[in-house]
C-alpha cells in the first residue's frame, strides 16, 4: 500500500497557464492559427503535462499486461482459457499485432503476467509477477480480495516507474486476457452508473444468445459485489482483474511522475477507470488513443472527458490502438519543436487579424 | 498529350479477387477476424492494387506543389499572394509542417514549382516545372488554356513516374498556393454538383464577410467559364490551378503504375477529382488519408467514394495529412506481412464459428 498511497499523494493537475504559453508558440509556427487541429491540442496538452518543457516522444514503452478471469466459466467468450497464455507466447517471440505495431512505432514492449491461469515458463522477455491464478468468478463472488487489488496496482506501478527513471516518455496500456471485456463491463457499469447492456460488447466475437448471456452474467456480477462505485480499490476487487490493476497502476505512476499514458481500447480505458477513481486528478494525464468498436468504451470516455484521436473500427487490445497513437504524439511533439516560425522563415502573417 | 494519353489507357480497375484473397489471410493472423478494422480494409486494398503481391509502404514519396492563382486579386484569402513562394523556401529549408511529418514517416518530399508569381531562384531541391506566373482570375476568364492544363498534369504524371522508377511504393499529394481553396471549391461544384456554398469554406482562415464574398466569386467563376464536368480538362483548364493539375498527374500516373495514392486536403482532393473525371478508374487507387475541416472535402470524398481513416480538424494542406496516413498505410502493411499466424504461433481458433 506504500507505493500507491505515496504516488496518489503526488498526483496533481498540471498548471493551466502552461496551455496558454504552448498555444503561443503554435501559433508562431508557419502555418494559419489552429490549422492542425487536434495535433496542436496534443502538443498543448504535452507540454502543460511536462510544465511547458519541450515535448518529445521519443521512448514510449507499451505495458501489455495479462491476466486470467473465472468468469469464463459463464461461458462469455469465443475463445479458450489457454489462448491467454498462449498470446502470451506470441508476445514474446514478436509475431501479435502489439509487437508488428510497437516495432514500427520504436515502442518498447513490456510483457508481464499479472495472473495468467495456464503455467508460463520462464523465459528473457516475460515480467512474472503473478498475484494469483487468474481471478475468480465475479458471477458468484468477488474477483479478488482488497489485498490482490492493491498488490496488482503496484506490480504495474512499479513496472512505469522502472520505465520512467530509464527515460519512457509515453507510457501506452495493453492487456490481453480471455473474458477481460466482461470485467471491463462489469468496471463501467460500475464506475459509470451506464447500464449493463449499453456497456457490454461482443468481446472478441461472440453471437447473439452469448451477448445476451454475457449481459446478464455482467448484471449478476454486480448485484452480487455491489461494488462502491466511489472507491476504485473496491469496484476493482469486485469485478475487475489482475491486468486491469496492473494497468491502473501504469496509469497512476505516470500521472505521479507527469508522464503522458495512452489508454488503448476499452479493457484499458476500465483501467483508467479504476485509476481516476482512485486519484481523480490523473485524468490530466490520460490520453484516448482510440475508439473502440466495444459500445461500452463512449460511456468510459465520456466520464473521462476524453476524445479519442483514432476511430478506425479496432477492437483487439493488447496495446494496439496506443502503438498506432505514439505516431500522433510524437508528429505532435515534432511539429511543436522542429517547424519554423514566421519570423526565422521569413514568411509573412496574415493580412487580417 | 502523349504522357497522358499513355496512362489514360493504362488505368484499369483492379482484380476483385485479390481482396477476398487478402482478407483470408488476414483472418489466419493471430487476432480475432476483423479486429483490426480499417487496418484491416487498407491492407487488403494494397494488396489488391498490387496483385495479389505483399504490401510494402517503405518508399513513399510526397509531391508538394506550388502555383498561385490570379483569383487573389478578388480578395479571397487572409494571406498576401507572396506567402506561395516564402512557403516554398520555407519546405526547401525542411521547416514547413509537411517536412517535419514527412521525416518523421521517412518520406520523401518534391517541392515543385509548377506556377508560383513570385519568382524563386533555383537551388538545390526545388524542381523548377513552370507552366506560367500563375493562373488568370477565375471570376473573369479561364484559369489557362487546355494546352496549360495538359502540361501541368503531365509535369505531375513525369515526376511521379521518375519516382516510381526509383522504387516508391506510396505517392501523397500535397500542395501550397494563396488562393487555392477557392479553385477548389470551383472544382468541386463543378464535378460533384453540390451548391457553392456547401463546399466554399474560410481557407486559411477568412473572416464571415470575406467568406460570403468568397461564394460569390465561386458563382461568378463557374458562370461565366461554365466548365464541362465530364470533361476533367476542361475543369482543370476553366477553374483549376497549375499546382492541382500537377497532383491529377501523379494520381493517374500512380493508378497507370498500380502505386497506391494519398490524398490530403480539400484542394489535393479537388485533384483526385480531376484525375477521376479524366479516368473513373484510377479512383481505385486513391486513399482518403484524412478528413479536412473544409466542408466542400465531405462533397469531394462522397464524390470518389472514399471514407478518410484519420479525423483530426486539419486544414492546412501541404501533405501533412497525407503524411500522417503513411504511418497507418505501413501499419497495415506491416501487420499483413509480419503477424504470425494462428498455426505458426500454436495459438487455438475461436470455438465457435
Amino acid at each position: 500500500m506504500q507505493r500507491l498511497s505515496r504516488l496518489r499523494d503526488a498526483i496533481a493537475p498540471p498548471a493551466a497557464d502552461r496551455a496558454t504559453q504552448a498555444q503561443r508558440h503554435l501559433d508562431s509556427l508557419t502555418k494559419p492559427p489552429g490549422s492542425l487541429g487536434r495535433l496542436e491540442e496534443l502538443a498543448r496538452r504535452l507540454v502543460e503535462i511536462r510544465g511547458g518543457a519541450a515535448p518529445a516522444v521519443e521512448r514510449p514503452v507499451i505495458f501489455t499486461f495479462a491476466g486470467d478471469h473465472g468468469v469464463v466459466e459463464e461461458g462469455v467468450s469465443a475463445y479458450p482459457q489457454v489462448v491467454t497464455a498462449q498470446m502470451v507466447e506470441n508476445f514474446l517471440r514478436g509475431g501479435a499485432a502489439v509487437n508488428v505495431l510497437a516495432r514500427q512505432a520504436g515502442a518498447q514492449v513490456v510483457v508481464a503476467d499479472l495472473g495468467v491461469a495456464t503455467p508460463l515458463s520462464a523465459r528473457a522477455g516475460l515480467v512474472s509477477r503473478r498475484v494469483a491464478d487468474g481471478t475468480r468468478n465475479i458471477a458468484r463472488g468477488p474477483a479478488m480480495t482488497r489485498e490482490q487489488a492493491v498488490a496488482a496496482i503496484e506490480v504495474g506501478a512499479e513496472l512505469a516507474e522502472a520505465a520512467v527513471a530509464d527515460g519512457a516518455d509515453l507510457l501506452g496500456l495493453g492487456e490481453m486476457g480471455i473474458g477481460n471485456t466482461t470485467a471491463a463491463s462489469a468496471v463501467t457499469a460500475a464506475i459509470t452508473g451506464a447500464p449493463v447492456e449499453a456497456v457490454t460488447g461482443r468481446g472478441t466475437g461472440v453471437d447473439d444468445a452469448t451477448w445476451r448471456h454475457k449481459v446478464e452474467v455482467v448484471g449478476r456480477a454486480l448485484a452480487r459485489n455491489r461494488p462502491d462505485r466511489a472507491d476504485g480499490l473496491d469496484v476493482l476487487a469486485s469485478v475487475g482483474g489482475f491486468e486491469i490493476g496492473g494497468l491502473a497502476g501504469v496509469a497512476l505512476a505516470g500521472a505521479a511522475h507527469r508522464v503522458p499514458v495512452a489508454l488503448d481500447g476499452f479493457v484499458a480505458t476500465a483501467a483508467g477507470l479504476i485509476a481516476v477513481a482512485i486519484a481523480p486528478a490523473a485524468r490530466h494525464f490520460l490520453f484516448a488513443s482510440h475508439r473502440s468498436v466495444e459500445p461500452g468504451h463512449a460511456a468510459a470516455l465520456g466520464h473521462l472527458g476524453l476524445e479519442p484521436y483514432l476511430d478506425l473500427g479496432m477492437r483487439l487490445g493488447e496495446g494496439t490502438g496506443a502503438a498506432l497513437f505514439v505516431h500522433l504524439a510524437r508528429a505532435a511533439a515534432r511539429i511543436y519543436t522542429e517547424m519554423a516560425t514566421f519570423k526565422s522563415a521569413g514568411v509573412d502573417e496574415r493580412c487580417e487579424a
